[in-house]
């Protein structure tokens, strides 16, 4: 009879619950990972309302810190009981997307080797990792190491947050010298703030509104922050800049404001680097995209996966280049995670990141 | 008293004349040319019905072939009698902007050295070349020698529309092996259809329905024509490319149909290059953009200018890497230019370009 | 008892034989290809000499062309039968290297994931495709179906030899307008030179001094060839630029004074791409160099590799981009693969490449 | 008659003077700046020695700050009394290379525009700012305002040791997880760390002997400092990168073995930016070259020049990314600065920059 494990599922919208499910097998290419740290992110609760369709009784999350348990037959040069993670992209590394760079957007089931998004799997096409155990499809791509002296929490925002985060100022190029508004400051535009500040802006302009996260964004690397319901952003960002406009602007939130506050707030040739999740049409203003002849650039990123990627940013963590623990302000045990999806989505009490341990 | 020469200059909004104006006297870092052939563009037809403002009396014209009649006393390292084209786009080299590679938005008046479209002066900001003589400013960045053996009528289309369509695939990034669609085939998308086959695209798809366009693009470059009249170019574009999308889109039209197309035509991860000069805000569709997780880039160009892009422009037809004279499908002198605002604002008669000659 | 198949294996320096094998097992991500036709390359002859070491008793080649005989377990996609390709590069697409684009350099045996020429395994590590059955490993990554309507001959050189030519001019970043020089027209060179033809050179001066390589080099897309046993080619390069220099020269041969000639002939600036095996050490000379101060570049490219490299090539020739079948110069059949070599090797009869048919 | 005022001149090998000399006129696109703040290159001493030639009387020194004293008639945008750097290149802006964006090999003197090391003008083929007054050519491309608020030893790096560090983590394009080795830290491959550091390398291991420069490695972002008298190099980053090697290695000395040991410890792919200045040929040894098939990259940059490039800089400075004020180890006043030359060339007393104030 196989074992049991408690996996926290996607019933029906507005209705997920704490299951017992058999703990699965692992395929040739697959591993096993007995999760040790998990979390929710705003994706889940998109899914939890019903606003992204998934499978009844699917295993939702999509960011795990665990043990191998099992490896699959093909799987060679890892051991079981060795400390990983897997990123919330999961690529096959076999795909024509992937094979030209596009982990993200992998599509090995198809002909022609794409799919949009085909990269996120967990708790999405596949059982997520909020759950005692999770299995890690095309292990060898994507099972990454945690290096010796790093704790569950101190990684627990690399397969997603972070990679997402750093992709805004990697998409936008941001040069050394360059100055870089970040439109909100969740958990995800933090990381992007910390990605302007690593790759060298020379001013980072945050835009936020609630206290705490004004004050970590400060932590992170900003070096203004405009509180928007005081002051107009775009107005403030000109100020700062001597009316020239920031070279780079990331989006972070998904609402046709902030992308269009981004696009006011570019100089001529700059780039809008975009991360939000929308739900909406967008509008580009002709005023704002001065009828198409500014030189400018509208780019954006899914969060990249893969274990090279979860390598380096984990390497950034062991080189002490960013501290991420202080995002962690509640922790759950997985059998009280309900709870856990219950604050965070309603964002109470000052909520960044939730750990959860099964 | 001031030698006079002809020049056509706008008057009010659908209203230009030919007029006699005083040649002009040339500043220190200026050099007169004596226009020896120019030719109409669609920008200035949007001039021309007052829907982009210009001072009245403005002599209107942006694509100069001449001989040098005379260099500013700091202008050196040329000839007067020496034959030149200068781009549409005229930097000053010594602007942050220009100093950082965005010439067209140069703005060298401004202390931070950026203005939109600020490269862009002649028929704009100061007296085109529909005239007999026009002013080079900051010559010494804008006078591009013609090589030897190449006519005025050959290098024509290198100071806008040549330019500017190149500018599609390349800031595109076209590589070997790329599938490319191209919307519209006026004499721009043929420029980017050219453009694209010169960075190495396999499969470049256009979108057009006039005969001759048509016959053109097949001629520049182009393996598939769609008329879209007759079939939807995004579920034919995907017939082609087997589901897959193409790698890159280009806008060379400017309407929001157009634009919606070109995104939809693009795989995930692709890149949509417009050249349109936009009138209205556009929509980008929650679907084709994927809300945004796409790894879609959409990327804006204003005609690059200076004359190494000029030199390198001519170098390709001196090479023989492709043939723009079909372009020029009708002839006038400048005393009759009147006639040939009327015959290619109303696209009469197959007009594609006008050479016009003083 | 095991089917038996023929192979060439080498034994020891200078000596080959075609032996009797048994046809290979395929294991869970493999395939096995039935080999219709495959080639000779120059560093087969290498290894031949004993200048690059390989076991006793491996079957060599790495350039196949095939029909699938046979698909491991896990490998989908595909249907025996199917005509496919695959690069004389066979990345497993899930090593650190490759995950991160540098497929040539997949070291997926190592815990850090790169090695040296890693990706690199038919008829190095692996045995080769001059035999009548082919292991293709890690398929997923690496099957790539020939288009309708292609011949094998029309195919063979994507596996390296254009896959290598084409990285010269990619690598060197070759711009729509540059000049570029090609040292040497063998068959890499002539792709290369082909490659810089494709990404939109408008001046290519090809090197070389056997008669039917400048004729061929004509036909792939060199404007001027330079027989440098007559004239010094950095002499005349110079006089073609006008004193300039080329903006990417590369090196085809291997050799110290093409190296160095490459050196000499760049502008300031400008990028050396190197793609010759070399067998001694290089010098730099210090003037060449300008000190280390002419912000000049030097890159190298082992051949890329993997399916979606193989597609993006066949692309090109699907799409009449340009035409290597004049390539072949020579038939056999596998039983006669010694006297092909024979002559592949002693360069006799104006030979550029032979076709081998099992 | 026309005022006079001090300046160090080279008189012949080994031979300097401090002597007095008109205070120059200013062309029509010049300005003359009295210099408040200037310092010594190891640049000069190579001119001082007679290993690079200058003419007899020229005035060195290529790194002003001070304050504007007159502009030429057709410069605007600045003010007389105005505090402003200039880079120790200064691009004409308008020439065939620079408008490319090579300032460093501007040659607007030249037919065809490009001039190997041609953006050196200060102290080389002009006379340069170790004196009281200074021309600065091409002003309106060149004059950068200095930021309020910042000194004139917080900015003094800026022309040259700081761009030209920066430029070898950028030319090397370091990304957010790379790991990275500067061979030296004297001033430039302090910056390289710095520089490296500002771009996100999340391991960086400087290699030095000087205690003082080991001390400041450390500060300025080294995680590890090699004392190569103690350790073999390439062994030690060997074993700190798990056998993998270095995503990039920057040289800072311009020595055969420095340049041979920033090519051993790459990794496969990687990039040796090169920023020493030479002074015999170089050999690239056959093994560590992977014989040409490592996909390594060799980028030499001469500082990066121009105002926009001075902006970006001083912003690093204003937003306090880094602090190079402990650099300036010692002060002199002009009168005294054949003192400061002997210090300097000598590296007695732990010198590292030195301050000279007219």
């Amino acid at each position: 009879m196989a074992k049991k494990m408690k996996a926290l599922v996607f019933v029906e919208p507005n209705r997920i619950a704490l299951e017992d499910k058999p703990v699965p097998d692992v395929g040739a290419n697959d591993a096993l990972i007995r999760v040790t740290t998990t979390t929710i992110c705003g994706t889940d609760i998109h899914i939890v309302k019903g606003e992204y369709p998934v499978e009844s009784r699917l295993t939702l999350g999509h960011e795990p810190v665990g043990v191998i348990e099992k490896l699959g037959k093909n799987v060679h040069g890892y051991r079981e009981g060795q400390r990983v993670i897997a990123g919330a992209i999961c690529p096959s590394g076999t795909s024509y997307a992937s094979l030209d760079g596009f982990h993200a957007q992998d599509g090995q089931a198809r002909a022609h080797g794409i799919k949009p998004l085909g990269g996120w799997r967990f708790g999405n096409t596949i059982d997520g990792c909020q759950a005692e155990y999770v299995v890690v499809p095309d292990a060898m791509a994507n099972l990454a190491p945690v290096p010796d002296g790093l704790t569950d929490e101190e990684v627990l925002m690399c397969p997603d947050i972070l990679s997402t985060g750093f992709a805004g100022a990697e998409s936008g190029n941001v040069r050394i010298g360059d100055t870089v508004a970040v439109f909100a400051q969740g958990p995800i535009g933090l990381c992007a703030t910390a990605g302007a500040r690593l790759r060298g802006a020379s001013m980072i302009i945050a835009v936020e509104r609630v206290r705490e996260r004004i004050e970590m964004a400060r932590k992170v690397g900003a070096d203004h922050v405009i509180d928007f319901s005081d002051k107009d952003p775009v107005e403030e960002i000109m100020k700062l800049t001597g009316g020239r406009g920031v070279d780079v602007s990331i989006e972070a939130l998904g609402l046709q404001q902030t992308f269009e506050a981004c696009l006011r707030s570019l100089r001529p040739g700059g780039t809008l680097s975009s991360l939000g999740v929308y739900s909406t049409d967008l509008k580009i203003p002709l005023d704002a995209f001065t009828a198409g002849l500014g030189d400018h650039r509208i780019v954006t990123s899914l969060c990249p996966g893969g274990k090279e990627r979860m390598r380096r940013l984990m390497s950034t963590i062991a080189g002490a280049r960013l501290d991420l623990k202080p995002l962690v302000t509640h922790r759950y045990s997985l059998s009280d995670i309900e709870e856990a999806y219950d604050l965070f989505a309603n964002q109470r009490d000052g909520v960044m990141k939730v750990a959860i341990t099964p």
